[in-house]
């Protein structure tokens, strides 16, 4: 469980703006690559780390720089350096996982999301834009970026006509959707938890309930503040986001509500899972009261009789000392009494609808 | 269960804008029909689809293009580039369900409410509104305009002398209004179900109340942010409500208010309907439990009595060994005993009121 | 339970302005009385049916109508028209019930609020406020207004010295101190409950405590938005409420919080009550099962003791047969054996503080 | 329970600003007292209640009458003349209990406050606040001023030197500050459960938890109101507080928020002792449950072994019919089995830590 | 339990502004240290109490006093003077705890918060901020400064050549961040409880889990307000705190941000914690309730069959009665009828999924 969590805080104390990569973020190498367009160019290109203190704004058009890894502080506060980019900005990409955030500096802005990669963990990814410059830093090697490359080369959309902003949004619009396929699937696992919380009431169940909340409050913790990420962004005032992809952003905007709509929705049926789990047992407690209460009801009457005519009074002594024990139809007539009670006992239970 | 949900988008990382068909919504043939009219005139036609790019805003009075079915995105693209509307818009008109809202775009509104269709899920219903045109797109072919339509034939009202921001107000009313039987309807679950939680305690009735809670939550989805987008559309900037609609729309927003009190009281309803269904169980558990304990407790000390007298203990070793055994109405006296011990517990659990 | 909620819709796609008589509003026949007062002269009247449509503003000084019975919609259309109130106005007259408010129209407003007539539903008043004409509907004939008219008649206080706004305002504050009697009488009941809840725990008094939480809702849906309404009231800008008439109305706004208040605290009572009745049902559970565990341990053992020397080992094939069965007092030590184990028990139940 | 709550309404439909003392209001006499100080001058003496016709704002310094008891009406309407105080405000002063808030009336403030009384009931205090005037109205004869008047006697602070405005500051702060002991002894009542709910699960200790949060309620009702009435006086623009008393209100609207704070952490911890209880109560039916259980898997073995052998197969028919009973060693071989099969019964409950 | 709490007011009527120790405060010894830098320049030194009264702001550079320990109100007196601060600041400083805040006094701030030390109580930290000096309080030596101070004398960062609001920042940010490693092993005691829950259901695992509840609640209270202060000082109009300091405000606001988020997921882990031990009680009832029905099942009826060949008809008397009793394999036959039932329950209970 302990893995669930991830420790967000460097060493109280220490100086602000202080770049140190995370214990675990020297797991995944460092890559770095480049795409330069405008309306009628196109480039991309691998940057060797070594190459990286010669990067530069462009002249014309834009520039996106991709970096994989975080495991290398000092790349990461050469590119700082190199755009000029806040030192605690560049403290908040390597000290994952912030909440989704829009930090406003001076001219660029750092956009901070989640991403999210059902099953594993969701990744951070932090997105610088400036005025001519889009840098972002993912973890580790993704693929949700891909299709934004794959439109850049194919020259399709307007995205290659359009600024930075419009590059910045299209890249929040493809973590921001990636949430969707998640929270397919964590519907299919509430829809198959309600019909295993009918069939079995083992504790299991209850625990695979408690992880789909969690997994569901994990997911909210991400959209939820990337809503406010988003409202911020459209009421930006920076000048760094066109009015023209403000329009865009509203419905990137809309997503994120959309998102919490269905997280709200798959709440509610995962606290009716948990009020239907208590039913079960409770259910399940009542199937074997009535176990037990049939068959003490049937056997204790029973038992009453056979023990009755099991005493042993002196017959000899007296003649109203059990006188049954030696009719000539005794033992018959007993074993009718006690069909017939254990009969009238079944139509008791089948009245109460118990059998 | 799975098909509650609606699977709402696109796969991430397409181009914003796209506009993609829906999976079923093939299942709906497209069908468009036209109404223009003014103060003096009205004309009614069905729409060819080869003719819709011919399509243009008409002159004087008002347009209204009424479009059933989203099975082809090339239409939608046409009327689209037709009437100016921005290509955002078109996509959340394909890409249904959206949550209800009102988009505000360059010299046109895009109007997103959802249909009640009870039992069956809601339909989504986009209505643009520009300066004289106003075109609808339903999912399916449906009558919830019919009563406008009919308005318009027979001159009535001040619809007709009007503008669209009017026509647009009265489809929406008509569309709001409709959740009113909805949700009449699911009242009288409740209330069939607030009976039966008393008479079975079956899981099915602990099933049905899920559903309600369910539909409940479906409801105040589709009507909480409608009442958003009827509070925006009255505080619109546009200039494409007149201040005379706006008097209407309050009306329709006071409507939606009307509604989300009565979601919330049937929400209270069935939340109490979950605790009584609890109470239920645990009140049939004590009557299991009090048949178990009366058994018990009367035959348990009986059983004991028999037993008593039936050991062996050798009466003609010592004049000490069950001389009761050789009394003259040793067995009677028992009997007595029996009938008297029994006779107190019953007594006893009258006190309690278990009988 | 059905009769606990009315309808309160017309068909959907109903012409908004559409004058149609609730399904129950011709059961109250319909009578109009009238008062024309200023600081000097005062005239109380009763106004025929027929003679509505001469019904005009008057010079000076304030006209005040009131209309119990809300079966003839001409009727309201007639003195709409006579005092220009708007249709969507008139409408909300008729289609009760509304939800509390203030609505704003050119030259008029109009206050819905709700009166309490515990243990009968709430009734819709409706005030419209002009210039120079206070019109107030009821839906049926009732005594709340009478002190008001009371104090005209007598000149008493400053009523008749001022506008109309003063006698919307004392005709609002005697609706709304209405819910104060309504509230103590819930909170008697809500005393009777707690004492019902510790002596019996039949499904009854649960049904009861469901009960008063809805009749707790019903105060809180009709006095929330009546908060609101004396909100807006307050911060009226229309120039129909005077600011000498506001302070008065910022004690009527007082007195809904207070309501709320107390409808707070009932419903905290209420939801205690609930638990306090689960607590009742576990406790309850716990005392059957203690005497179910009492009996039982108390007479298993004694079985068994009694079961052991009915066994029938030969005693005459060996000595170590049941050799207790011969001894001279073996019976009496069986009793004493048997009286101490009871004994223990006892003890045992008394340390455990269930006897 | 019905002495908790007291009344607080006049009759519906009685004139706004009729003032009539409450139904207890005679129980307690009513006392003046006046103090007039400035910084070099000091008054104290006690007002016969002939004398309240010729009162009237002083030339210089500051004024602070206090009426201990609300029994005649008509001094408070005399006060009310003399110093110009608002129909309605006075209403409020003997209608209690009011809720605590701050209204503004032409040329004077009225500070409603609750006064804690714990164990007894909170008290009204009504402060009106004028240019030179302090007029004090307490339900009864208090305690609560008594430092206010030693400090002014006395010269200290800078109280003599301020305004009107300086001394209701410090009676607000001595009132608010009079809920900290009362907090501080409802968490030693909490406290005190939390042992308590360990030891014994009667009802009475549920009653005294619900008690508990009762009055906890009611704090909050006191002082939430109180709250925002000190913000309020922060924000005031009557010009009757002056900015430097305002900085010294701030630290009377904290300690609001402080108590608010603590009422809050006690609600939780008593809502923690509900839950503590029910897991009480259901581990008393767990050890009931355990206790049964060990019983009868003990004795039912034993019992049906010892039935075994009580059976009477004729051994003379049949050497298959129950030779054991013939054995040398066949009832010491049943002990030995018995005392077995309760042997591994003891070992099963004990690996079960049932024992 | 007592010692969780302290108390945190002065006795009602206390003279605002009051300087008194808190009654604890004593058993911290008091000491104070000074720094002195500007960007070329640093000097540390102790500074006896009784060289306090000779304190003034420096006359360029920034002067930083650290004191330790609340126990002498004179002393505190005495800084207070020496460099202005208010009264009621100073009395904020002793009357611990207060709420984190942030007070704006005329020409300094007064920034309160909460420094956590778990396991032990959180400890009020009172920061002033003026024009040139930062005069700090905390109720005993710490260590949460030194790295502050470390930097300060290695002349790191941008500290030493920036002002005293500088200083004011980094000393909020190593408090906030102190609580992030309490948070992280708050979370470890809820995955440690998340097993044990499971293991065993003792009331000491419930108080555990309360007591866990508890804890979190105290970082939300000290971390809420701490976040509201920090926002508070982003939007600080008073000149104390420069543009380029709030870029690293915002910072510490968003680490309250994270803090709460984390508080918020633990504390719905401890609520589905107690889920999870009401479901671990139920379980265990139900297995409890299972062993009993087994036993009772399997040996109700094999001693109603031993106990009816245990009664005593008389053979001789009619070839009817219990002619069983001499058969050749009546005994065997007795025992395979039991083996036959005993398997009957057996595969029944399997089938139940009870074995």
């Amino acid at each position: 469980m302990a893995n669930k969590r991830r420790k967000r805080w460097q060493t109280p104390g220490t100086m602000p703006g202080t770049l140190t990569a995370h214990a675990e973020a020297s797991l995944c190498p460092v890559s770095l690559s480049a795409i330069a367009y405008d309306a009628g160019s196109f480039r991309e290109w691998s940057i060797p780390v070594s190459q990286v203190a010669s990067l530069a704004p462009p002249e014309k058009g834009v520039l996106w720089i991709d970096v994989c890894g975080l495991g290398d502080p000092a790349l990461v506060q050469t590119i700082g350096e190199r755009f000029g980019f806040h030192r605690l900005a560049l403290e908040d990409v390597l000290n994952v996982p912030q909440r989704p955030k829009v930090d406003d500096y001076d001219g660029h802005l750092l956009i901070v999301l989640r991403e999210s990669h059902y099953p594993e963990m969701a990744e951070q990814v932090s997105i610088f834009l400036s005025a001519a410059v889009v840098v972002t830093f993912q973890e580790r090697v993704g693929d949700a970026f891909n299709p934004v490359r794959d439109r850049l080369r194919k020259m399709a959309g307007m995205l290659r006509s359009s600024g930075p902003d419009m590059l910045a949004y299209e890249l929040c619009d493809a973590i921001i959707d990636g949430f969707f396929p998640t929270l397919e699937k964590l519907g299919e696992e509430a829809d198959a938890l309600e019909d295993k919380v009918l069939s079995e009431t083992s504790q299991d169940t209850f625990r695979e309930i408690r992880e789909l909340k969690r997994r569901l409050l994990d997911v909210r913790h991400a959209v939820w503040p990337a809503r406010d990420a988003m409202n911020e962004l459209l009421r930006d005032d920076s000048g760094l986001v066109h009015p023209a992809t403000k329009t865009y952003l509203r419905d990137c905007y809309d997503h994120t509500v959309q998102l919490l709509d269905m997280v709200e929705t798959f709440r509610d049926v995962s606290s009716s899972l948990v009020d239907e789990y208590m039913m079960s047992v409770s259910n399940r407690m009542n199937g074997i009261m009535k176990v037990l209460t049939i068959i003490a009801t049937i056997f204790m009457p029973l038992s009453f009789v056979v023990g009755l005519y099991g005493m042993n009074f002196d017959r000899a002594a007296s003649p109203y000392n059990m006188p049954e024990l030696g009719w000539r139809y005794g033992y018959p007539a007993v074993w009718l009494v006690m069909l017939a009670a254990t009969g009238g006992m079944v139509w008791f239970f089948r009245r109460k609808k118990w059998l």
